[in-house]
């Protein structure tokens, strides 16, 4: 019957979820032709929606309203965000689960060059100098023929190898499908981490959290990398555990951590990180799931839903990505 | 005579001058075979050793010395750095000039990327707010989608052009030869400088000093660019008229100056350069010209000199480069 009302009408009742920015992902979708739109942005607005909706678009949604509600109508959830590890345990069985897929990946590497870069080219001590009006020649470091592992090779994680290729640089790679084995120059399997990391001067974690990924970046793993190598993670905060993070940098071990996301967010103003000198802490900005960059996408896949297509990355609720 | 005398032997007398590394590479040149290899550091060695030498390999040299001394025997001088404007007049009409070439541009276009990334995505904002346990997620900028324009296609250029690329950038041009117009978007001639600054959201200056590009970034053309837009020069500093570029920065015009070269270096500590918020001072050190990167162009060239095969960056006494 759900199959003959979305055959019977190209027009889904839509239900957008976001703390922030749920009416302005519904003007672009009214913008677009889509006629049954609601916004929610608190709990309450979205447990009175819900029932009604066949597609859900949400960020940060509050799960236990797909147990609390009755949700027989609901066809499709779309996290408006690559990452599902919120959403995949609580999405109702009968429905269709999809991450923004694609949309992230040239983003997320200007972010990781930004900071390689930065750090290769000691910026913040020329900046130093410069307010001393010091003229003190000195060579920066470069990326060229230097090792970058990328863990995940996903739309994000190739779209960092692709740059690593422009910067002349060594490219590893560690997935766990080896689907896309033939981009790096290495390629490892999960079962091989100490030997990917090994000789890494960056590496670069694009994972999704799984609990096959969950603590992955731990003393064992962290000892058996460079101690001047330095680690950047755009993916999920509990990839690594952030405890053996803390004591092996405090022990002159890794040079540099760049983190955009963390075991907690917000990060908690007691976390060490926020002073330790060579960690750089972002507050999950490398990918911003702003109506600019993720509308492009839902559009595309609502447009999909309705030609009855193919949706565009569908979550395998095994794998959890 | 000369050329019997270099033909007779494939060991010429070699003349290494450079204020700080002539040991280094005289080193290296010797531990690859060459043994008649003499380094000065001082005008006062360089004066003595000069009469003999058939090939001079320098950096900052004593340009006098050409026309104070009988340097009827020098067959070949190779400056160790890109620019040649500080030699161009003053090596003797009989012996060659070389330059070196494509060895700097990935140096180069790691330094442009290391600050256009920086003032993209905001870095500075960002440790300011880990100083202050600041947990304040606000999308930073992208380089994707914006336009560059490179004014100088030459080794250097081409590899700002590269990783612009890689960036999915907009790519403009301006060149002299507009031999390489072609891997542009598009492409100018000198006689459009204010036409193609107009739409540009960067621009990266790599031309050589010449009286043709001397003095071309002047008020006029500043003014013709959008007041958005951030300026990098990796050339050399007298391409822009620093007055000018104070004075409109001053006004607002012009979000950032990237600065690596000057009209006069080192840059004086009185320049107001050094202490305005918008600009970015390095000492000349985009791309160092140390034994490590520039020795394999040397020995490269100088095998080809010994073998009489053609030079490697000969320049054009008419052009300049």
């Amino acid at each position: 019957m759900k199959g003959t009302v979305a055959l019977s009408t190209s027009q889904p009742n839509i239900l957008i979820y976001d703390p922030n920015q749920a009416r302005a992902y519904a003007d672009l979708l009214r913008r677009h032709g889509y006629h049954f739109v609601f916004s929610a942005s608190t709990r309450a607005e979205a447990k009175n929606l819900l029932p009604n909706a066949e597609v859900l678009l949400c960020w940060k949604f509050p799960v236990e309203l797909f147990s609390e509600c009755d949700v027989t109508a609901l066809q499709w959830v779309q996290s408006m965000g690559a990452g599902v590890n919120d959403l995949v345990e609580y999405v109702p069985k009968h429905a269709t689960l999809t991450r923004v897929v694609d949309q992230f990946g040239g983003q997320i590497a200007e972010y990781v060059f930004a900071y390689l870069l930065y750090l290769a080219q000691d910026i913040d001590r020329f900046r130093q100098r410069q307010t001393q009006k010091a003229w003190e020649p000195q060579a920066p470091g470069y990326l060229a023929h230097r090792t970058l592992g990328v863990a995940g090779l996903g739309s994000i994680g190739q779209e960092v190898v692709r740059k690593a290729r422009s910067f002349d640089m060594n490219v590893y790679g560690l997935s766990f499908t080896g689907t896309r084995a033939d981009r790096v120059d290495r390629h490892y399997f999960p079962d091989m981490w100490s030997e990917f990391v090994r000789n890494l001067d960056y590496l670069v974690l694009t994972l999704p959290l799984t609990k096959e990924t969950q603590a992955v970046i731990n003393r064992n793993i962290l000892q058996s990398m460079k101690p001047e190598s330095v680690i950047v993670n755009v993916g999920r905060g509990p990839l690594i555990v952030e405890a053996d993070l803390v004591e092996l940098m405090r022990a002159g071990h890794i040079r540099a951590a760049v983190l955009d996301v963390f075991e907690k967010e917000p990060l908690s103003t007691d976390s060490p990180l926020w002073s330790m000198p060579n960690v750089y802490v972002t507050p999950h900005i490398a990918a911003p799931s702003v109506p600019s960059s993720v509308g492009i996408f839902l559009l595309d896949n609502l447009h999909r839903y309705v030609a009855r297509q193919g949706l565009l990355g569908v979550v395998n609720l095994e794998l959890g990505y």
